[in-house]
């Protein structure tokens, strides 16, 4: 039997994350069998040439959004901090988007916001969207203010209250920190891939899900540059998937989609 | 004194021509230190999830060139074939491109068009925008129909008679024929990375320019594929460039653009 969105966070293992810019990237780990796929706000802005939160990624988090739905994966959509201030709208938003899952986040602007009006906004989301995964993330350690585990963990229990059905704490890297996290979080607690611990090692200090975050986009980018570089520098060319093979794989996905 | 995007074609070396599918690429790009960047209908195509040569990269591409206007790089979209049959559609579509040249291709749904057609869009944008630098692309080799050099040559000689600036001819790989491609060919001719032959063989043989086409996006892909993959298996976190000197390129973008 399938598993739901859910029970992928309920695993042994951390459930493995990747985050998507845009169809192609989300097709390509779907076919590498990713049982979920992700998506970044960092990559959808920077692809549209706007820094990350700032409410930029809306209309291209939209369109991603419908696009995906055709995807043989579950998909989490990343929503900013839900691109309004006004908890019905934040969940008219997302009852729009046909997702399994969203991430919304506590900081606006580079500024923590008043967690009750973060509370408010899930309430929103879990009222009239009951089947979405919410996870709730509170943006002390990502923007460096409060970056405390007592305050991490005030905002999470305020949060879980309001009904988030995950907690996810990027910036966070310390592994004491990360285990405490865990093992007083009720609900799954999802932290960004991390540059030294494994996915094993996460998941023995009780982490659930592992982000890939904006990461394949940068080493994504990276590559492209890498490409040319490499051209210019007088070498021959790198290899890459063919061009047909990514081709036929988005007339199958069009398919897919009219079926 | 600052060479033009035409006089870029004509240096000791090819002109090697990263296509970037997205802002985020094509700034790369130009802090690579690239004084020209192309666009590729495939990876903006494939970005929201649509096979190449449909004339589906159309709203992508016209988003990417507009938001790539303040770009510190000369700027070639791929528009497939001017996505009309109308050439004085295609003129109009140029004209509100504000870039510095253009690849139109004489193919349309994987088959060769009429070769007047073609050269009558050619007329048309060097009428309507005589700036544009204008790279007529025959298909013969890139859909495999009638891909000898003569048929190409005879395409090519319509093409620039029409008025265009330069030859694309992706999918020649054949040193003796890029050599007699080159040799007969007035304006600068353009072909794609070569698998074996480096950017100094191919200036050698007489191409004047070298486009990646969307093998930078084909490799984005696979990197990112490769970042999810490390992390599944149970390595620790390919590192890429970091998140915020990423964000700071793209405030410094923005800011460029609102002066």
């Amino acid at each position: 039997m399938e598993l739901s969105f859910a029970q992928l966070h309920r695993q042994q293992a951390p459930l493995l994350l990747p985050n998507a810019w845009d169809v192609a990237s989300a097709l390509a780990f779907a076919d590498a069998g990713f049982a979920a796929v992700g998506t970044t706000s960092f990559g959808v802005a920077a692809s549209s040439g706007t820094p990350d939160s700032g409410r930029t990624s809306k209309s291209g988090t939209t369109a991603l959004a419908k696009a995906l739905e055709a995807l043989p994966a579950y998909v989490s959509v990343d929503i900013e901090d839900g691109y309004s201030d006004d908890p019905e709208e934040v969940a008219e938003y997302v009852a729009s988007l046909s997702v399994a899952g969203v991430n919304i986040e506590d900081s606006t602007a580079e500024r923590l916001i008043d967690p009750m009006l973060h509370a408010a906004k899930i309430v929103a989301i879990k009222e009239r969207c009951p089947e979405v995964f919410v996870n709730a993330r509170p943006d002390n350690y990502w923007i460096h203010q409060d970056a405390t585990v007592d305050a991490v963990l005030t905002r999470a229990a305020i949060y879980t209250y309001a009904g988030a059905d995950g907690i996810f704490t990027p910036g966070v890297t310390d592994a004491d920190e990360i285990r405490i996290l865990a093992e007083s979080t009720p609900v799954p607690l999802n932290v960004l891939a991390h540059p030294v611990l494994t996915l094993g090692e996460l998941g023995e200090l009780g982490v659930r899900r592992v982000s890939t975050g904006s990461l394949p986009y940068r080493a994504a980018i990276d590559a492209a540059v890498k490409v040319a570089d490499t051209l210019r520098s007088g070498q021959a060319a790198i290899s890459a998937t063919p061009y047909d093979t990514m081709q036929n794989r988005l007339i199958a996905f069009r398919q897919r989609k009219s079926r």
